[in-house]
Parts: structure tokens; sequence; C-alpha cells
């Protein structure tokens, strides 16, 4: 298991992305096989017997070697590398979430990623006014040292990334690294390669489609110190960022605005369910200036380790599985209540999840949830 | 002391109009005279003696008899009448707080008074669809049982009243009940006058100056259950409404808006100090639901009575006269505090605050504050 910092040497940052490519295995399940196995390459070996035991019919095979040297040199040609968790490069703020990406590519300023970060995220069919105070605000952010991070949207995120471009803006992208997404941003997305900094965790040459875009979220938030809302409608994906913000324990700041306007209905409601009513830089500021020193480290310890299952025999782990099964549903359930309503051992119950998980019976869902396929 | 409710007899209703209108008589001061001489008759008797021992130096002349009469007579030719505090006809939300006046003249639909109101105030140089929102709101509050309070100014105020002019509007008054103000407002005076009901404390007959406007603020807000505030900017008169409605344990609700409109900045703030965020109507009636029954009747046993002055000699309260006087300035301090870093009896201290409130030396101030004139 990584302690941060240090750097990977080049065949276990292959066998981490080897490791991360393959099929169903998001960044929990990474770390986990990552925990119990010692290594990415030993994890690797491992996969298919787990998928397997899983239920899984047709064989898993892991991500090649040679499809993890072709992303790689894709990267190269895209002018981006690979940051890995727990290296130096890797933002520390996003490294402390329980489901960071294991890796991210990144194009352009890398040493702004260390920065203090705050997010503006916002409606993409934004007033005039709304993408002027986004402006305003990432300018006055970044003149007091915050590095502005947001999502290259049309709107509020185009306008936040224009504002904090002179002081350091960080976007994160849904799709691949090279992905221009829209196309009206893509003067502003070669900007930011050179001025500031591009962040994807997909990979190089994905394009970015719906489910990409709530993945991305939680990775803003995760960067970020908090996240202000400049507009949104009620039911948007900048609220779901305010909720990744809540569950990662970051700040949520809100711009109150008219409730004749649709586009303030949901900055409205998250003032009213709690989140700083935010008129100015210094309504951020007062927040979050005691977080502005630089945090210590994140650690993986947060992540339990799947222990080896018990040495029990093929009946008792076939019994808990069914257990196991019988209590899971399309609606997400806490694993913790898992454990306690089906009264196995936790490493039983750790193990029977990663096993159905690998094999793309089980989905994990922010907030340490689980749900069947 | 009056037990509510019950009807003033002709002699007793002027007496109770000349001791209000006597020089240096406000409503805290009317209601501790009224407590210690059993009577507005014998409090009138006793006036002269009192401001004198505060020492004023030339006689105080209560208001006299025929002076009263004239007004009477006045209120008579404008329509209106004057309705007690304690009598049936007196808004219950209103007879409820410290300071409520002794005496209203009202015109108009005398049995609104009776229903739960919601104050609806706000900036004078409003904004087109601040103007829209209260007068939908206010149209929304009256369909719901509501009678809307407002202070018939220009902007918020004007709208407010013409929403809710088919359901019940009240308008409280900063000069007499006659006094149109301001002029463009005419109209909707004389409509109020015909369709809902006009209040005003100060004499007929007064012209509304500055000072008038504070003491009439209390008075919307002592009428409601609670003061929602659509646009205002910081430290404008709808602040003062809404920091009364604190005072008087009222809610207090504030329409959101944008940052760069100077005209939400004072709403803004007010929900960040804790007023509850209202975009709709349902977002007024959620809070104040479990308060729609009708109250029992007030009674001023919260008001302290004073007590005769200790059997004591003209030594023993020059004395404390001194220590009180050394102790006052023109910054307020509240009447509890004043008695314990006197160290003299409440019973004395109130008597020596009487004293020189009536000599005119003394000024009384919402909170049960008192500062020297």
């Amino acid at each position: 298991m990584p302690t941060a910092p240090h750097l990977l040497n080049p065949a276990e940052k292959l066998d981490w992305l080897r490791l991360i490519r393959s099929e169903n295995v998001g960044p929990v399940t990474f770390y986990q096989l990552l925990a119990r196995f010692g290594s990415a390459a030993a994890a690797l070996e491992a996969l298919p017997e787990i998928a397997r035991r899983g239920g899984r019919d047709r064989a898993l095979t892991p991500c090649s070697l040679a499809a993890a040297e072709r992303e790689l040199a894709a990267l190269d040609r895209a002018g981006a590398r690979l940051i890995a968790w727990g290296e130096p490069g890797y933002p520390p703020a996003l490294a402390a979430i329980d489901d960071a990406p294991p890796l991210l590519s990144v194009r352009g300023d890398v040493p702004l990623l260390q920065r203090p970060a705050i997010a503006v995220v916002g409606a993409r069919n934004a007033s005039a006014n709304g993408r002027r105070f986004a402006r305003d605000m990432a300018l006055q952010l970044g003149q007091r040292g915050l590095v502005v991070v947001s999502g290259l949207a049309r709107g509020i995120d185009a306008a936040a990334h224009q504002g904090s471009m002179p002081t350091g803006t960080v976007a994160i992208l849904a799709g691949g690294i090279d992905a221009v997404y829209p196309e009206e941003n893509r003067d502003l997305h070669e900007a930011i390669a050179e001025h500031g900094a591009l962040v994807a965790e997909m990979p190089v040459g994905t394009v970015p489609q719906a489910r990409h875009f709530p993945r991305r979220n939680r990775i803003i938030s995760g960067c970020a110190l908090g996240v202000l809302v400049v507009e949104a409608a009620l039911r948007s994906g900048s609220l779901i960022t305010a909720r990744f913000a809540l569950e990662q324990g970051r700040e949520v700041f809100a711009v109150p605005g008219s409730p004749l306007d649709p586009r303030c209905r949901g900055t409205n409601d998250l003032i009213r369910r709690g989140a700083a009513l935010t008129e100015t830089a210094e309504d951020v500021l007062a927040q979050i200036e005691t977080q502005l020193k630089p945090a210590p480290p994140a650690r993986r310890d947060h992540v339990p380790a799947v222990p080896e299952p018990p040495p029990s025999g093929d009946g008792e782990v076939d019994a808990a599985r069914r257990r196991i099964l019988e209590r899971l549903s399309p609606a997400p359930v806490p694993v913790d209540e898992l454990i306690r309503e089906c009264q196995l051992s936790p490493a039983l119950t750790l193990n029977v999840l990663l096993e159905l998980e690998l094999a793309g019976r089980l989905e994990r869902q922010p907030g340490n949830l689980v749900a069947l396929l």
C-alpha cells in the first residue's frame, strides 16, 4: 500500500494503469485490491479468479500491457502525463477523498495542483450578470491566492476559467484529456493548457458521455476547499457537485438570486439548506481561511483494506454470497448496514462485494453505498 | 389596570387620550402611570409633581380636556375612530408588544385588524420585478387568509397593498390618520380607507416627519405574525422593521436577490443572519401556520408596574437620582443593567426613571433601554 509522497517506477505505473483500466475496477476497488495483494501486478493476476468467484460467466481479461502502453504514448502525443495517487504532483485535497482517481491525466501547469483551490461552477445557460459575477469572483479569489477549479462547460464554468486565467485556473474534463467539449470552448481549452492545467480521469481519446459528468463533478469538488455555485436550476449538475462537496467535507457557497429567475432556484435552495450565502470574495475567504495552510499528505488508511478471505470452505463463502445477494437490490444500501443485516464478518462481506463488483454484478456509489446492477 | 377585552367609557377614553398626548408621556410610561395610579385621570393629576421631582424647571401642563375633545371631533370629521389598548377592536398581535400604542386612530374596516396578518415591506426605489413579486406574494398570502400590513410608502409597500386589496390590506401611517404621504399614493390611501383599514398612532393632523417612521415601523411588525422584506438596501427602514420584528418575537422573511443589485443587499444580509429565505407564499405559510389560531387576549402583566416610592425621605430619592444620572448617558443602556449597577431597588430606580422621563431628560428606546436626552 502506497504511503505518500513517492514516485512510482515506470513498471509500477504501467501496472496501475492496467489495473484501473480493467473491466469493473473502479477507484474504491482499485485501492482495496492494492491493499490486499500488495501491488497492482499481483492484483492483475488475481482478477480473473476473483471475478469468477463473484459469478461472472465469461472470463475477465485484465487490461493488456500493450493497451496501457498505447495509452501512455497517446498521452505523450497529447502533451499530457499521468500522475498517480500518492505521487508528489497529485492534488492534495483530491487525494483525501475515498474514491480519488488512482491516476490522473494532466496537461499544463502541474504545480498549480498543489495550491489551495476553490471550485466555481454553475448553469450553462447562465445570465450575462451571472457570467460577469463568476468572472469577477474568480479574479478576486485568484488575487487572494486561490486556484480556481471548474468544469469547462458553457456559461458559469467558462467565465470562472476566464476570470482566473491570470492567477491560476484548472479545468476538470469529463472525457479524455484531448476531448474538447463543448466545441465552442476549443480556444479556452487550449488557453488553459497553456496558462493553467487540464485534468482528466478517463483515458485519452474518450468522448464525454452523460454518465461521465457526475464522476467528473466529484473531482471538481474533491480538488477544492469549497464549491461556489453561481446560478443553478433545481436538479442541475451543479447541485450534484455541491452534494459531493458536502460528502467530502468541503464548504458549499451559493450566490442568491431572484425567485423570479429559475436559474437561481438551485442556489437559493442550497442557501436554505445551509450553504453559505455568498455575495463577495470575502464571504468565501472568511469560511476557508483556516484551511489555507497546506494539509499533511493524505494516506489511504481510511479505505478499508480487504483482508484475505478467512480460511473457510467454499461452502461458507457461497452461503455468505447468497445471503448478501438476497439483501442487495438496485436501490443503493450502505456497506455498513449490509454487514450488520447479514450478520457476517466484515472481511467476508467485503470479499464477496469485491468479487461481485469484478464480476460486473455490483456498482459502488459515493458514500460507501453499493447497488445491484 | 385594564384587563382585555373591555370598552372604555367615553370619559375614560378622553382621559387616556389626554394622558398619551401629554408632553414626555410615551407608551411605556403611559402603562406604568396607569398601573401606579389606577386610572388615567389620577395619573394626569400627578404628572406635574412627578416631572418636577425629575428636575423639570418649567411646569408640565398635561394635555387639556379641550384639546382632547378637539382631536376626537377632528377624528370624527376624518371618518376615523379611536380604539384603546384592551378594547375588542384593538389588533391582538399588536396588543402583545411592550410599547403598544395606548390609542390607535382607525379608519375603514376595523374587523380586519382582528385577523392574522403578515407584514410585507421593502424598498421605495424597488425594481419592477420586486414590485411584481410583492404584489403577487400579497395576493397569494391574502388568498390563504392572511391580512397584509404595510406602510403605504412608494415601491414595495404600495405594491403589497395593491396585491392584497381584494383580500384585506392594512396601512400603518407615520403621520395622522388624515395625512396622505407620499402625495402620489393619494388614490391608494383612499382605496385602502374604503376596502381595507388605515391605522395611525399620531394625532389627526400630524404631518409625518423623519422621527415618526421608526415608531410607525414597530407597529407594522407588531401587528403581524411575521415581516416579509422584499428588496431592501443596507441601512434602510425595512431593516429597522425587521429588527423590531425580532425584538417582538415575530418571524422575519427575506427575498434573496442578486449581489449585483444594491436593493438586495439588505435582504441577503437578513438571510445571512438567520431570516427565512423566501421564494414563495408557501415558504411564509410553512413558518407561521402553527400561529394561525387566535391568540389569547394580551395582558399588560409584562409591563413592570411602578410601585409607590418607598416611604423614604427626599434625601434617599435625591441620592438615587444622582447615582442614576451619573450612570446615564446619550448611549442607551438596559434598565436591568442600570438597576444592577446602581445597587438600588427596582422600585426606586423605576420611579426615578419615570420622573426623569416626564421631566423630558430621558428617552425610552425599544428593548427596555433608556438614554439621556
